[in-house]
C-alpha cells in the first residue's frame, strides 16, 4: 500500500527582513517537491532537489546569495542522509560548486567517506564534474554591502554577537520528506556566517547537528547558531527523542527546541517528519521561515509559529 | 562531600600488535592521571593531560607517531568537551601541532567556535603561541613503512578494505574522567587513515560521533571506523540512552555498541564513565586497548573484553 507523503523545507531562523518576500519561492519549490513525491520519487531526491532550488535561489544564504567570510569569498558547507540505511554525505568550505547538496550526495555515493572539506573536496568534486559556477554568480550586491558593513564595524559575525541580535538572520536552508515507500531523508545547506575567520565549520555538515534521518525515528533539518546544535547535537538528539519516548514529530520538534535552550540557552529552530509522516517544527528564535506538506494535504507557509501550534 | 574519581583510557581498537607492548604505557599514564585526581584536579584537566601522553608516546596513531596520509603527511584531529556545561572544542586536519588536544581545548576556550580545520585552525594555533614540532618529531620509522606499503599496494585505507580486515588496527586515542567534584569530561584525538585521501574528516573532531561528555549522563570517548560513528552519532546516542533509560555505563556502552552494530554493522569501541562514576566499555572489534582506574580503587587494564564483563 502506497504511503502518504510528506515534504518541509526552512529558508533560516532569526530573520530581520520581510518574510513575505520569501513566500512565492517557498511555495514554488514546494510544488516542485510535492510532485516529484506525488509520482513516486524516493526523498533522497526529492530533499536534494528542494536543497538545490533554496540554493539556487538568492534570497537564502546557500549556494547562490551565500554570505562573504573574512577573505572576502563564498565557502559553503551541505550534508544530506538516506533515512533507509544512514547513508550520510557532506562537505564543509567548498568554494564555486553550484549546489554543494548534490556534492553531499556525490560523497555519501562515491566516496568512501562521509564527510570532506575544503580542497579535498574540491579535489574529490573535479573527479567526478559536478557543476561548478565563476565567483560572480553566487555573489549578490545585498552580501557585498553586508560583508564591507561587518568588515568596516569589525564584527566577526561571532556567535556571540549573533546571539545579542535576535533579529539577525540566521541562514541555512533544509528540506525533510517521507516519500511513498515510507522513506526518510534530510537535507541542510548553508553559506556560513558573514565575515567568519579560521576555517570555522559549524553544524550544516555535521551528522547529528544540523541533519539526520532515520526510518526507523525521524528526519530533521536545523537552522541557527552552529555551535549550539554542534553542543546538543540537536538533530541526533531529536531521533533519540522520537526512539527512547515515541512521541510525534510536534513533539519531537518541541522538546529538542526545550533542550537546545536549557543546555545551552540556544538560537535556532528545526523542522522533522516522523517514521508515520507527521509533521512538526520549533524554534526559540522569533520567526523561522519554512513550509510543509504533509501527509498529502494543501501547502502551507509558516513564519512565527510551528507548524502544529 | 568529595566524590570518589574515575578515569578510563584508550589506544585504539582492532589491534594487530602484541598487546602486552602497551601495558607499561597505559600503566604509567594512567598513574599520572590518577595523581591530578587524588589531589582535586578537574577532569578537564586530567583528560587533556592523559591525552597529551598518549599523543607523546609513538607507540599509539595520534600526535607522535601518526599515520601518513596519501601526500606522505601527517594531518591530526583531536576534541575535547567539558560535561559541565556542554562546552566542546575541536581541530580537524591540524599540522605539526606537538598536542592537538591542547589546541581543541585552546578553540573551547579562546574562540568562539567548536571547530576548526585545517589553514584556518593553524592560524588559530600561531595566534595563541601552541607548541609546534617538526615532521621528524612526529614521524616514526614504523610509520613511514606502513605508509610506503600502502602506496605500493595502493590501499588508500579505505573504510571497506579495513572493515573486512578486523585486525587491522584502528588508531584514535581517548580518556573520560570524572573528578573529586562530580564533573565528567572526554577528549579523543587521532592521526586519521593511512594514505587518506580528500580532506576526509572522521568521528575525532566530531562532537557526539567520537566524543561525548555531559554531566547528566555520561562521559564517552570512541575509537573505530569514524564514518560508522558519524552515522551513528554514538557518543551521543550513548549520552541519551543514559538519558533516557538511566543505565548505568557498563550497560550504556554495550547498548551503544549493540546499535552500532545493528545499524550500520559498524566496527569499534567506547570507554564510558556515567554521571554516578561507574565505569564501562564495550567494543565489536576484537580487541580494545584500555585501561581503567574506577571510583579510586586498582589500575585495571583490559585488552580482549569490557571493563565490566
Amino acid at each position: 500500500m502506497k504511503r502518504k507523503y510528506s515534504l518541509m523545507i526552512h529558508g533560516g531562523a532569526g530573520m530581520s527582513r520581510n518574510i513575505e518576500e520569501y513566500a512565492p519561492s517557498l511555495r514554488r519549490i514546494l510544488e516542485a517537491g510535492e510532485k516529484m513525491l506525488a509520482s513516486d520519487s524516493p526523498s533522497l531526491d526529492v530533499v536534494e532537489q528542494c536543497v538545490s532550488m533554496l540554493e539556487d535561489d538568492p534570497l537564502y544564504n546557500a549556494g547562490r546569495g551565500s554570505v562573504l567570510n573574512s577573505q572576502g569569498e563564498i565557502e559553503m558547507d551541505a550534508s544530506i542522509m538516506n533515512g533507509k540505511n544512514l547513508s550520510a554525505g557532506a562537505v564543509a568550505a567548498v568554494r564555486n560548486i553550484k549546489n554543494p547538496v548534490r556534492l553531499a550526495r556525490m560523497v555519501m555515493e562515491k566516496s568512501q567517506h562521509v564527510m570532506l572539506t575544503a580542497e579535498g573536496a574540491m579535489e574529490f568534486a573535479r573527479g567526478n564534474n559536478i557543476l561548478t559556477m565563476p565567483d560572480e554568480y553566487f555573489l549578490t550586491e545585498d552580501r557585498r554591502l553586508q560583508w564591507e558593513k561587518a568588515v568596516a564595524e569589525n564584527t566577526i559575525a561571532l556567535d556571540h554577537s549573533l546571539s545579542q541580535d535576535k533579529n539577525k538572520k540566521l541562514g541555512t536552508v533544509g528540506a525533510v520528506a517521507m516519500d511513498t515507500f515510507g522513506n526518510l531523508a534530510a537535507a541542510t545547506s548553508t553559506g556560513g556566517l558573514v565575515n567568519k575567520k579560521y576555517g570555522r565549520v559549524g553544524d550544516t555538515p555535521i551528522i547529528g547537528a544540523g541533519v539526520y534521518s532515520d526510518n526507523e525515528t525521524c528526519a530533521v533539518s536545523a537552522t541557527g547558531i552552529g555551535e549550539h546544535f554542534i553542543r546538543t547535537v540537536l538533530a541526533k538528539t531529536i531521533s533519540e527523542i522520537v526512539r527512547h519516548q515515541n512521541v510525534n514529530a510536534s513533539e519531537a520538534a518541541k522538546m529538542g527546541i526545550e533542550y537546545l535552550v536549557r543546555k545551552v540557552n540556544g538560537l535556532g529552530g528545526v523542522i522533522v517528519i516522523d517514521k508515520d509522516g507527521r509533521c512538526g517544527s520549533a524554534f526559540s528564535t522569533p520567526t523561522m521561515i519554512h513550509g510543509t506538506v504533509c501527509e498529502g494535504g494543501e501547502i502551507k507557509l509558516s513564519f512565527d509559529k510551528g507548524v502544529s501550534d
